[in-house]
């Protein structure tokens, strides 16, 4: 497994990884895209990076989408950690996670956000954001719809 | 005092106001630029909606600028106020949110939502929409910058 950018020729592939995540609604999936398409067109920005996780027979296993936070000094939202269903429990979304960190160390970092819902096919992503250290700082009550909140999970990094 | 739509010909005019706002940083009077840009350029989307404010004599006096929130149902960020200083206390920037939350309330909107940062110079601000019935609904602390919170003041809308 390792990491790469995003190259035009990916964006066929990236799209069946999000239409083949069951609890993601058709307008998150357009949004992933959207911002798929900037990192494509504008590589110099800082807004949307996104690393790909490629397999060792050059499969992609699936991607991370983070970038600055506008008006802020140092802070970067984590907007997308997506991984194939095939090759979920392996380690790919860890392997991800780890890498964006990594990298937002080395560009100063200061907190990492993550919004996610409040609802019960989102449990699985929460807990993996509470495994590695993400803590709920805030929440939006009725965001997404009514009785489904906003969660915002912060870490803080120490350099 | 009337409201209209924006045209090419309000950017110069806008930018002065913005860079006349002694709260705002430079990043801020940039994202707000940013969202001019869009709105001007593709009239037809429903994130960055803006309405002006014209005076009697057809000069510019402020702008608000709101959007549809992205993978929500039916809530509405309220991105900027802005009215010139040498306009201030005469009822513009109630007109302008006056004018907003009708046209949200057309849209169907449930929530509007508007992010402010809790330092002395947005006092202001933060009073003029408590006095207008947005609530602190969530806050994260230390965002735009190390002891610079975020605040999330929100109204829910009947219909």
């Amino acid at each position: 497994m390792k990491i790469r950018g995003i190259e035009k020729k990916d964006r066929p592939a990236l799209k069946t990884i999000l239409k083949a995540q069951e609890h993601f609604r058709p307008a998150e999936v357009q949004v992933a895209l959207e911002l798929i398409d900037i990192a494509l067109t504008k590589p110099d920005q800082q807004d949307y990076i996104i690393g790909l996780a490629e397999g060792d027979d050059g499969e992609i296993l699936g991607y991370i989408c983070y970038g600055k936070a506008p008006m802020t000094d140092a802070v970067y939202d984590l907007y997308w950690i997506v991984v194939h269903p095939a090759f979920w429990n392996q380690g790919t979304g860890t392997f991800l996670l780890r890498h964006a960190e990594k990298d937002l160390m080395r560009r100063q970092a200061r907190l990492i956000l993550i919004e996610t819902s409040s609802l019960p096919p989102f449990a699985s992503p929460r807990a993996f954001y509470q495994k590695h250290d993400y803590r709920e700082l805030a929440r939006v009550t009725d965001y997404y719809a009514a009785g489904d909140h906003k969660l915002i999970f912060g870490k803080t990094i120490t350099h």
